[in-house]
């Protein structure tokens, strides 16, 4: 009952997302979350260098990775179920009060992705500069209002 | 320099890797590929509690876990640096010394995803049953060789 009341609250997400998520323990969802969270700054980091100038364009990687951050994005939000706002974790109760719009951020990160894998498959810097920003905003906001320091 | 030489090692594991492996700090190689193994437990963990009758067979939670695989398996090996066998690591030194050999596993554990991702489209469960046996002795025998306990 819990798993098909979690499927459609994830099927409310409007986005393609895995079918079920179903965690022994809290810990273990949050070590889910935390694992792809790492997955993503690091993908997304390096895209970012590359827009930054911090590292020079390498289009095949830049490509690579957000293709990756499709799938990861896809997985980021599995782990945040109910009752796992205790323990080791960043994740501010806000969560899980204002689901809503915490779900929203979740599907413009997706969209973002979307959009960045598409820049990132033109081989241009520039649109791959544009698209990374706009992701960019979206992981800080989310951050901003989701995540504690 | 260091780069290349890496994303040559990696074309060498004869498989689509990202490109270019970079982190700051080997805590970052080290967080990387523990990341990586806690979202292929979990996948695979419930691809497993089907096929040994723990979970309710679910043919599209198979096959969305099993595409998940796919990319997870692409990026297990990223953090396998030169100079991370020290730190807070299971990771037995012999990953380094026995080169080949861990690449071979690293291979060979694609290789059975991708099976198991061609059994999971199918929707048989008898067939998953195999892929997944498979894909597990792989496991098994990479963590026997390559992790501490």
């Amino acid at each position: 009952m819990k798993r098909s009341t979690l499927a459609v609250a994830l099927i409310c997400l409007g986005a393609a997302m895995p079918a079920a998520a179903q965690f022994r323990k809290p810990e273990d969802a949050i070590k889910h979350r935390q694992s792809v969270m790492t997955l993503q700054g690091y993908y997304a980091g390096q895209i970012l260098a590359m827009a930054n100038g911090r590292a020079a364009f390498d289009p095949q990687l830049a490509a690579d990775n957000a293709e990756i951050l499709v799938t990861l994005t896809r997985l980021a939000w599995v782990g945040f179920v109910e009752g796992t706002d205790k323990g080791e974790t960043n994740a501010k109760p806000e969560i899980w009060k204002e689901r809503a719009r915490f779900d929203d951020t979740a599907k413009k990160l997706q969209d973002d992705v979307a959009k960045l894998n598409t820049a990132a498959k033109t081989g241009k810097l520039d649109q791959i500069k544009a698209a990374v920003g706009a992701m960019g905003q979206t992981c800080k906001s989310c951050h901003d209002n989701f995540k504690r320091e």
